[in-house]
Formats: C-alpha cells, structure tokens, sequence
C-alpha cells in the first residue's frame, strides 16, 4: 500500500480526532487538515494539534488530501459530499465513519457521480461516553472491529487503501453489503437502543415516575445506559434505517408475544426454557467477545 | 429495640449468608443456626464460619430463634413456612428476601395461621453476579434499600424488629404495600429482565445468530447483562407477579409501537422528542442515585 501523505477530516468531533491521531501516529498521515462547521470545534482541533491546517471548507480541505475521512452525522452527508466532490482528486480515497450504510450509498453515488468509486464507505465500532474532539483517542481503535461495505462500482485501490489505513491504527477489518450491514445492525445495536429509550420513556411519562425510578437499581442501570445517548444520532440512524429497524421492532414484538403468552399462562417450563437459551448465548457471546466497544 | 440472640436462616445462599454475617458482626445476632435443602450448602456454610450450627430441617432451626431470615426461592416459600410454623415461638419474627411480595404475603398468611402476625415480608435491593453462600459477603446490604410490606394483622413489633436488623446492617429501609410493591417492581425490575431476555433469545433463534453477534458491541452487552441471570429465578418472578408484569408489558408494547409509528413515518422531530425525554429521565435518575445495587 502506497504511503498516504495528506489526510482531510471533514467533522472533527470524538470519531474524526481519534482517526486524526490515530493516523498521523501510523505513520499514514504526516499532514491533517481539517474541516468543521463548527468553527469552535475545528478551532479546538488546531489547538490540540489534533490537525495540522485549518480549511474554510470541505472542499478546501480536499483539494490535496490523499485520503479523505468524513466524520459527520450521516444526515449532513449529501452536502458534505457535494462540497467534496467540488475538488477531489481524482486519485484521491474518500471514506466515512456513519453508522447506517445503505442510505450514505445512495446519496454518495448521487453526490460524487464519476468520482463513487473512490469512496469506501465504512463503520467502525468506536465510541465514548463523552463527544467532541477534547474526548479523541489515539487508541480509539485499537481492537474494534471496522466494518467496509464497498458497492460494485468501488475501485479495488480504494478498498485496499482505506482498510490499509484502518488496521494500521489497530482496527479489525471486515466487509459486508450496505444493506446486510443495516441488517445485522438494526438487529444487534439500533434495536436495542429503541428498546431501552421506549423503557425509560415509558416510565418517565408516568406521574409516579419518581417514586418508582427510587427503587430501580443495578438491572435497570445497565439496561438503560444507552437511553442516554445522543437523541439527534439515534433519531437519525432510526430513520435512515428505517426499514430493516421496523422489521427488527416487528420480530421484537413477536418474540415479547410469545413471553408475554407464556407468563399469562403460567407455563413456567416453556419460560424456563427460552430464558436458559438466551442465557446460554448471552453468556457464550461474552465469553468470546473481544473488547467490545463502549459505544456503537 | 430488644437485642436479638439466636439468628435462623432458611436458605444458605448469597443473601442468606451475607445476611447471617452481617447480622452477627452488627451485633444483632451471637448465635446464628443454619438449615438448607442443599447439604453441600449447609456444609460450606458452616466450613466458612457463616453460620454456627447446622439444623436437620427448618422447624429445628427456628425452634429457639428470635428472628427468622427466610432466604429461599419464592417457589419453596410454602413448605418452608409449613415446617417454621410447626416450631416458631410466639414471640419471634419472621421475614424473607423474595423478590415478589403479595404471592409471599398469601402464601405465609395460608401457612403461618396464627403467626401471620410474627411475619414481616421483605425485599433487599442487593445481589450479585455470583450466587452461592462462598459468595456472600458482610457487607452486601450497606447502602441496599429493603422494602417491606407488613400487611394490616403484621405486628408493629415485628415490624420495628425487622427495619431495626436490616439498619443495623446498612440498609435504607421503606414500607410499602404488597401489591405496590409488586407493581413497581414489575416496571423497574422485572420488565426489563422480560425484555432483555427476549431480545437475545430473538437474535439466538435465528440461523445466522453467531454471525449478528459477532458485530454486538457494548451497547448489546449492557442492554443484555441481565439477560444472563438465573432462568430459574426470573421464572419464578414472571409467574409470580404475573398480573403486575402482564399489565407492565402491555404498557411497554404500547409505547414501543408508538417509536415504531414515529419511525415508520420519518417523525424525526416527534422521535427526537421522545428520545430526549428518555435521556433526560435517565441521566436525572443516574445523577441523583445513591449507589445502585449490581442485581435486584
């Protein structure tokens, strides 16, 4: 893989700093350039010398990087990408960190037209509890896994040159489709987080809601630390991802049904069993998990 | 309050044994007997200086006792409190550790007779990961709120025994009724262990289970850890509170489908509002929460 030399990050907050120490650590970047609209964010970047250079734009800040790395909320997209393709090189690698993959596709290959095939659209499994580029890591990677959902048009170089540039700052690379990559995290992380706001959202709407929070304790805590997370992010990937989440909510309800059935009844064993099988594979999945990621 | 001699604990586990040293250190207790179903049990705990003398059956435990810890899964509750009745003095008190209270509350009224009024039914909000009497520990209870729930006959002295052992221990204590009790537990406790283990036990049943999980990050692990407690246990609670959990479920379904609505027609705005209600609710409860049990 040829050396990449100048790096643009487009959106500066916790995931796009991380990737810009990560890089310039790897030896991947020598050069960062940076871009935000957040001007108070794109100048606390600079002042922590997590990027070299300043841009007043996403186009500027393209115009002689070798690889590009958008870091913005996936509904900022379209006109990021717009700015991008205004002066990108031809040669150029342009990837992204969004969470949902199937909708950044559409609007990128919109957007970039002849230039699609430089981007690799991409998703790592990183995160903190805290934002902003005062929270960035440089071993924000470091044994997460790196998920690339390159489409048929996506030049081969350009694949290489962005996981290249993931493992290199420690990450673990794998590639699936756009849509089995919405697929498998509408069911294992974007449920979820619908499940646990609609628990506490429930909750909270009732008038006794403060009498009964005083008794909730170490279940309901874990159960209940992703409803504290970003409302804009996560009405964004609920929305993105609308379709392969609503069949999730759907098979969710229906597996509630069977429980529900089953404790109306009292069938006790019937509980028994499905709750041993779910312990079963909650167990061996953390059992053989790496270290996860303290966010998605 | 009278200081109480001799200490008997039906059920050598985690909490009955955590209970019998923390009673003996706080000076509640100079005596303690132990019975249990288990032998092993009962013979570790003795090994461990947990308890101090072994009884043959529950009746010969409490025959000199002057407080009863009933520490047994709410499905034995009956023929414990069948032999208890058979020996128990007049003047002892009785309380238990289940987790549900108004089908404990039928169950003592049915088998202690005219003891009922002896019985003080209780709920301390503490556990662990791990079970068992080598897992117990003095301090389990320090800082754990206990709920109990005298009904009308219980005797106020009792009462007042029973809130004094658990203080002397640590532990907040409030009184409640059975029934609210149970409700508030379905909402908080137990409704989310139901939907935990219906999530994990959706994505187990499916073909490509491994694979999804192999992209489960650390949103999937909290939102799932109590998906990995006793089959057993929550069994029995699901049963147990049915009526409470049933109507929690229902509420919980109807929420859950107006998050479905919302997304299925893009609803951004009225999804962000919910969400950020949620968010809000929750990082309230964890600011102005005393330190929460690891398991309820």
């Amino acid at each position: 893989m040829r050396r990449l030399k100048t790096l643009a990050v487009i959106g500066v907050g916790l995931i796009g700093g991380s990737a810009a120490l990560a890089l310039r650590r790897a030896g991947i970047a020598t050069r960062v350039v940076g871009f935000d609209r957040d001007h108070a964010a794109l100048e606390k970047a600079a002042e922590l010398a997590v990027i070299d250079a300043v841009a007043e734009s996403a186009s500027e800040a393209v115009k002689d990087a070798d690889l590009v790395l958008i870091a913005v909320p996936v509904r900022s997209m379209g006109p990021v990408l717009h700015d991008v393709a205004l002066a990108l090189r031809a040669d150029a690698v342009v990837t992204d960190v969004g969470s949902t993959k199937a909708d950044v596709v559409r609007v990128a290959r919109e957007e970039l037209r002849e230039l699609f095939p430089r981007f690799v659209p991409g998703h790592p499994i990183a995160g903190r509890e805290t934002s902003g580029v005062e929270s960035a890591l440089q071993d924000l990677f470091r044994g997460a896994r790196v998920v690339l959902t390159p489409a048929k048009e996506t030049a081969r170089d350009a694949v290489d040159a962005a996981r290249g540039a993931w493992e290199a700052v420690g990450a673990r690379v794998s590639t699936a489709g756009a849509e089995e990559h919405d697929r498998i995290f509408a069911a294992v992380s974007h449920l979820p987080h619908i499940l646990s706001f609609a628990l506490v959202s429930e909750l909270a709407s009732r008038d006794d809601a403060a009498e009964l929070l005083g008794f909730a304790a170490g279940g309901f805590r874990d159960f209940t630390r992703i409803a504290a997370s970003s409302p804009q992010m996560w009405r964004d990937i609920a929305v993105q991802n609308r379709e392969a989440l609503l069949a999730e909510i759907d098979r969710y309800t229906a597996r509630l049904a069977v429980f529900r059935d089953l404790i109306e009844r009292g069938e006790a064993a019937g509980l028994e069993r499905l709750m041993t099988e779910a312990r079963t594979a909650r167990t061996n999945w953390a059992a053989g998990g790496k270290r996860p990621a303290s966010n998605e």
